[in-house]
């Protein structure tokens, strides 16, 4: 269940402390996932050169790895990356888009997995599943399945991988060992808008620079999400309409009056 | 002519099969397209690399070759998948995106035309003049002549690779050996928005997942354009407004009422 | 001072021309920066390709450089488009983004400038300082400081470089050698919106495509930019709105009647 103060905090930390948010992340939601950022307070930086990812990660209070658009000189940067944040202590949350949809993205999901343990994992149910290990029937990025159906792999993930995993979805779930959380706010529009999952993968990342408690944060996370959907259905007339008033949405619940 | 029952048929299959099209494509235009094909009912992968494209042509329904902002690791890549799609029978649709304007652009287009033949070419009036070799005036991405002026070529085009050839522009034309459609919808604001004709590509690729026929898809899919751009002119102050309602106006075309 | 007669030649000019804009910039903004370009009545080309860059600064009007989201390979098309503009005389901007964030940016910028000698540089005031060797305290891509601190900084750089430096923030200090303009339009919710510095120096570019006289250029891209934000204020909601008004502004201030 949502604790309504501890939430607050974490939406006014985002404010106050501007997190420096580092996104190795795909081309398709650069700029809505850095507009996200702005729009909740935190200061995003998009770089992914070999040569820079590690002073990059030190500078930053949170990483997030999204590998929607991977390729092997973006893996490499990633694996740098992450490495660098686990010997810093700094959170990381990973986003395996796609994973299951090839066997190069199956392969590079687990590997980024295994070795560097993101504080937070953030998928659809197909995503979930592939990465569990109990599917392989990944179509694409979008989910052929219910959240609800990820539930147990989601649980067996976090046992394996000591960390939360977030199923989002109709009912976002929030997964550590065996604790689940959920939120159910939001729209089914958000289905018909790319990048929303990438979209809560990044505001993860915010919080994480501002809450130590991955779990905490990942859930006021997709708290946040929920209620900048349930902003932006209100007045949207179509998806495009949607993914302009969400970003709005993101910003009005979060700016300090 | 547009025939209205086949023009429905086509709308309706989009949101009821959910096709997968699998794009490779420019980094200007990954956002809009993807949303563009969400709010048509399709299922969008942008996915370019060499490890794993020919993985993703396997699952995919249609595919969508982009040369916006080529460089020889993704020409590669859409060489490939190219060849994949035709070993596999998926159909292929290619946008030439300023071909003319660089020995580059125009060695690749023609490599990658006449190699793979894709079931639908589509581009503006320069582009498709450049494509058949008729002129060397392309200026940058934006046409130069209307697309009158290109109806010969991309005919003679058509013959030649015994394909669909679209010229977009205040008339598109639907070229197919000896038949001829025009779609005269849409709204002159369209060539004020980035991106405009590689979403229509992108339709054409959503079409082309439905409906066998490849001059009817890629006609459906520019009507579907046209009725699109009138709603969005109906409500925009300008460009911003108008790509915004424009994606709204592809959902609000097709959406199951 | 903005003197009216100039500047509404300049305006004009931008739909009269139609320069052709040859942007190397980061994934980030491409959309809104073509976006921004359209709307002006510039046309924008983006291509990086080792391959074709020559061959596009030799058909533009402008070059726009923005190092965001740089790599190798990226660096070496942005020197091989800088290095074919200074033999053709083309105007070129330079945009340094997160000079300062990371040794790699520093010695890149500084290279580039040096080597190169755009027209004019634009950055916020922790670029400028960073570049301007006055500082080490980037943090990451947004500004830690007013722009008032950096223009001492941007008038020895100018120095230097024989060139216009413009810093961008509350206040735009437009600056060449001993004489400085200044732009105080525009709003605080630019800087909650992604690129709006990028789609500053692409809109330079696209005066210097008209305006021959490099300072002037700046000035008065910096004052359509301010009229822009003044439009979009007043009718956003938040950053998405105001993303959105913001093109719709340019085009608005911009147009014929």
């Amino acid at each position: 269940m949502l604790e309504k103060e501890p939430f607050h905090q974490t939406l006014q930390a985002l404010h106050q402390q501007a997190p420096l948010v580092h996104n190795i992340t795909n081309y398709v939601v650069m700029n809505n996932t850095a507009n996200a950022l702005l729009a909740v307070g935190a200061s995003p930086v998009m770089a992914h050169a070999i040569e820079e990812v590690e002073d990059l990660v030190a500078i930053a209070s949170a990483l997030v790895i999204n590998m929607g658009t991977l390729s092997p000189h973006w893996v490499t940067a990633m694996a740098r990356a992450m490495k660098k944040a686990q010997e810093l202590g700094k959170p990381v949350v990973f986003d395996p888009v796609g994973v299951g949809a090839s066997p190069y993205r199956t392969e590079t999901a687990l590997r980024l997995v295994y070795d560097y343990r993101p504080a937070v994992v953030r998928g659809n149910a197909s995503e979930i599943l592939a990465l569990a290990q109990k599917s392989q029937d990944t179509k694409g990025v979008d989910s052929t399945t219910g959240s609800e159906n990820a539930l147990e792999a989601a649980q067996a993930l976090s046992r394996q991988l000591h960390n939360t995993i977030v199923i989002s979805g109709a009912t976002d779930y929030i997964v550590t060992d065996a604790s689940v959380d959920t939120v159910t706010s939001g729209s089914p529009m958000m289905a018909r808008v790319t990048g929303m999952g990438c979209t809560a993968t990044s505001i993860i990342g915010a919080c994480l620079g501002v809450e130590p408690n991955a779990h905490r944060a990942a859930h006021h996370a997709m708290a946040l999400m929920g209620q900048a959907g349930d902003w932006a259905a209100q007045r949207a007339d179509g998806p495009g309409s949607f993914q302009m008033h969400f970003i709005d949405g993101l910003y009005q619940t979060t700016a300090p009056q």
